[in-house]
């Protein structure tokens, strides 16, 4: 199992283009087969600031889902208006078992 | 909704120390009636690099965590061994609807 959180700086005058685009990206990040989980989620504290929580089985579904069609169009849309560097983490389950 | 993501930065000579008291903070966390979802994960990076996915229904179930005595027992135990400040981050959905 492979845990993602993908983080996004977005300029603050650009919200308001790239949600519909995030929108996108999330919809049809979800039909994907290998998708376990895709949301979106936006920091309290800065509305630019939008991040992924992400569930895949293993890396290579990972890959599949950044060589596809809507993340090789939409991700380039949206990175033209950050304001800051995106950040990527990468995380295994702590414990063994199976969790909640 | 209130999604959650804290980190926690541990010294990696204390990684076998604190992993049974995250087992504890986790499963008897999970337990809260107002629990959705809270689940630790480790950095594929940095194995001193513990991460906290966590969804409440709202900053009051989140502050219920947080007074609860599992909460206020083990997060000091486990915070003598950290290597930097903990980070946190309160989230809300980045869209209205449901999310898979």
């Amino acid at each position: 199992m492979l845990k993602v959180i993908a983080e996004d700086f977005i300029k603050i005058e650009a919200i308001e283009i790239v949600l519909p685009l995030y929108r996108e990206l999330v919809e049809a990040t979800k039909k994907e087969p290998l998708c376990i989980s895709y949301n979106l989620y936006v920091d309290e504290k800065d509305p630019g600031h939008f991040v992924f929580v992400e569930q895949w089985p293993d890396h290579a579904a990972l890959d599949v889902h950044c060589a596809s069609e809507h993340f090789q169009r939409l991700v380039p849309m949206i990175n033209a208006y950050k304001k800051a560097e995106p950040k990527f983490l990468l995380m295994a389950d702590a414990f063994d078992e199976k969790q909640k």
